[in-house]
């Protein structure tokens, strides 16, 4: 018997766009007694509030008929929202659906999480595959094993008979720190009710979120037995004769935390256009480390000459900032334009004199350099169509280092979810073979260079020790007192997480963030009036 | 049996705060048989993710003692988290806690809805208050009464003896049409079970969220026998001899539509200033509606020395804007400068000049207009410590009307929540008795004034027709195609609908939009990257 896995990178709405993915995956598996695609693979995931409109559902039903229709002769499991129509609870059902010639049988999920529209299913679910009997499971059912004793409960407990295969549909998504820990909970999973399992994955980037795949298979020593790649599409079969296999050496092989991340944010980059139908990229260089690995992160993404570099220096840029810059833009072969800021700066200077008078230069000279440059390189993204990236980091955004509406513009940030420590180690990792990021820039002290002579350090704690506590804060939800008591100096703890408790209202308005880490500040939802 | 309600304003997070106030309401209470609270009174509603820290807990739990030992005579019913110790499930369980004479008792919410971190309780809730039982519920647990038949369970069908009174803690967002709806459902509760129901809501503005009060009490007979007022705190008792009351007159009454929406706006941003302890605002006055509507309602809610309006007219700028600009202003006492643009537009043609050159004004030169704008005011607002207002309506961020980092930069979108039809009404209900905010400005045609002779209309349908169709498809989750069926034109829908789906990437970078609707943009929740 054989079995087939669909990972591929669906589109979130693109009901028919999918629907013709889907039929196109189960005519290349002709053959196979079954084939498996991801949580929610129809309509994409995650839907969202795309759930509220009757002919959205209406649209799914149909593609459903037409994919029964088209791919008759093939077994096929596919992820779908179906109507609830007992009259009782939320209007939907997130669905497996099992098609064969004229056949059609429903499995829901029972631990459907946060959504709005769906109902928590009751039934177990068995597909009488052959002579095999298949238990059904989405997502989170099986997420119940592991240190973690508040995960929810894993469904393959409810099930009266035992089955002989479990399947998993999933859209589970990318963090550095998620690939391992599935490979554990699913081998676990396996092990405990002796079954081979089969785990099949979304792939691709939607707007912040990244789906990696990995999807893998099982054996009854818990050994996986076939896994596909992080990051790409693959259909692929195996015969189920391997589940009794003991071959340790195919198991799952999980790339470093920087490979990870690095191709998940080219991935992120790549749909966020490709999915949108765009080309063009623009971005503010200032010389710093920031934004020279978001332009070689852009570069791979979408191609160098698809990215533009915009230099903005001011009378307080140091002469490296433009030589690091144009280098980090050459290197590339990145187009890139010079624009100084100054006539903008002096004519609001100017223009706000009859209000400001004498009052001292303060944070307000700093940001209206960070909006000169926000106004010209939004003009420049308007004019020329090339979507702004925006360039700060984790670090920054957590204690507000930032000027709204100035260098936090952009559509889509790419490295908001990285601290600047890890930054600093993603530049290191693509400079592995050779100098992509010029290795001064990544070398120097960093700089807002916003008034004479600045350094990062003259308002925050180093990096490395920064980044800890609010690593401790954020991913941890550590408390200042829990983290004080790690040996971390006290005036330095409250401050850091004093100034991320007061920043809610900056993030709020951030552009979407390319989510990496298991806490990104999307996930994390904080009232922004409080005390 | 006397029975006392609070309805308080608490702020989130302000464990200590809070807990003053509850003590507070519980020490004028005494003789009461019960102190009822509103829905997570403690830590305040929504907590959001601030659950998600152990030292939060530890500090409720600590808050919980010191309420039991300060009023230890007063039997209380206060809304709190409280650990769920069982191992199995979510960490916590939102609770209403019974606290008189060293008892105490918990009684947990079972329909805890989109929350990360509750486990919904399976056990009913009892009370033994003298020798009456009553059913303790908690929010949503009461809503499954009405015409949807997909509200969740109504908790009261799960009780196995018949309790004599209901009491229902809650937390529940206002919107225009939610008073007459709750009290509908409520009363259809106490009907249906035959049985006397409490009803305590939180009251007061948190962020973009507003919390309307109206607490009350349902006799027998269903009639309200008490209430409370909206948008204001009061501690208030009763007589239970009431219940018995068949007294029609005393029924709720609830304001007309544009009396509820202009009294949550004027609490919504008393409390966003207050809570967080500003005083000052600012914001752009361009002689249109929206920003006379909103300096109007600040003047109300911060006094009208407390917000300073900033006239930024262009080379575009017709002359009435200036005048009914300067009018708004001094209709209200509030102070204003005027800043022309024209220096600061300038410099960004001759900055951009090298790389545009002669291409074609469009979009972008009408952007940096607005963009110049935003630069100006969140530079006052910087100096001087004034919190920006934005001033954009929801039928322009429906249709994505407005200029990213420009007229939609601000810390508060004061009306980004009201179509501009509703907008027009409420200027009307605010000038019901005399000019307050300009007649000149009400009645002339809305227009951005970015290019020569520009009306609003050059590119939108007239807005009762867009409006309408918005309504259709935002508040009503309405399809295009089901649009067209009620009448209107379909070219035009089509336009309206396409519109709005691609604009959600403008929307996620908004403000907080103070939330008087059944469907704010905040909670639609749509995938930016979608077909």
């Amino acid at each position: 018997m054989k079995i087939t896995l669909a990972q591929i990178n669906f589109i979130v709405g693109d009901i028919d766009g999918n629907k013709e993915k889907i039929i196109a995956a189960a005519q290349q598996s002709k053959g196979s007694s079954l084939v498996v695609f991801s949580e929610l693979s129809l309509c994409g995931f995650p839907p969202s509030n795309l759930l509220g409109y009757t002919d959205f559902i209406d649209r799914c039903e149909k593609a459903i008929d037409e994919i029964a229709e088209r791919c008759d002769t093939i077994p096929l499991l596919i992820g779908a929202p179906v109507r609830n129509t007992s009259g009782k609870g939320k209007p939907l059902f997130n669905a497996a659906i099992f098609l064969h010639q004229g056949k059609r049988q429903i499995f829901k999920k029972k631990n459907v999480g946060l959504t709005n529209y769906f109902e928590p299913a009751d039934e177990t679910n068995i597909l009488q595959l052959g002579c095999m009997k298949v238990a059904v499971t989405i997502g989170e059912d099986l997420y119940n094993i592991g240190e973690d004793e508040f995960l929810m409960t894993n469904r393959i407990d409810d099930f009266e008979e035992k089955p002989e295969i479990i399947v998993n549909l999933a859209a589970d998504r990318f963090d550095y720190q998620r690939a391992a820990k599935r490979r554990e909970i699913l081998r676990m999973t396996a092990l405990k009710h002796e079954i081979p399992l089969i785990y099949v994955n979304q792939v691709g980037g939607n707007a912040n979120l990244i789906y990696d795949g990995g999807s893998m298979v099982f054996g009854y020593m818990g050994y996986v037995i076939k896994s596909l790649p992080f990051f790409k599409e693959e259909i692929s079969t195996f015969d189920c004769e391997l589940f009794i296999s003991m071959k340790r050496e195919d198991n799952q092989l999980i790339p470093s935390k920087m490979e990870l991340i690095h191709d998940a944010l080219v991935l992120g980059i790549r749909d966020f256009f490709q999915k949108q139908g765009f080309k063009k990229a623009v971005l503010g260089l200032s010389g710093g480390l920031d934004s020279a690995l978001v332009i070689a992160l852009a570069a791979k993404a979408l191609g160098p000459e698809n990215v533009m570099g915009i230099l903005m220096p001011s009378q307080y840029s140091s002469d490296h900032s433009v030589t690091d810059a144009i280098a980090s833009a050459e290197n590339l072969g990145c187009p890139y334009h010079i624009v100084p800021i100054k006539t903008a700066y002096d004519a609001f200077e100017e223009t706000l004199k009859p209000i400001f008078k004498d009052l001292p230069f303060d944070v307000t000279e700093e940001n209206l350099q960070a909006r000169s440059r926000g106004v010209i390189v939004m003009a420049i993204s308007n004019k020329f169509g090339n979507i702004l990236l925006n360039t700060s980091n984790k670090s920054e955004a957590s204690v507000g280092y930032g000027t709204l509406y100035g260098d936090l513009c952009g559509s889509l940030s790419v490295i908001g979810d990285l601290y600047k420590t890890e930054a600093f180690e993603l530049c290191r990792y693509i400079n592995r073979d050779k100098e992509i990021i010029p290795w001064h820039t990544i070398n120097k002290p960093p700089s807002a260079e916003l008034r004479p002579d600045q350094k990062d350090t003259d308002s925050l704690p180093d990096y490395p020790i920064l980044d800890a506590i609010l690593y401790q804060h954020i991913e941890l939800s550590k408390s200042a007192e829990e983290i004080v008591e790690q040996g971390y100096d006290e005036v330095v703890v409250n401050k850091v997480v004093k100034m991320v408790y007061r920043n809610d209202f900056k993030r709020f308005q951030l552009a979407p963030v390319l989510a990496i880490s298991p806490m990104p500040f999307a996930m994390r939802e904080m009232p922004i009036v409080k005390k």
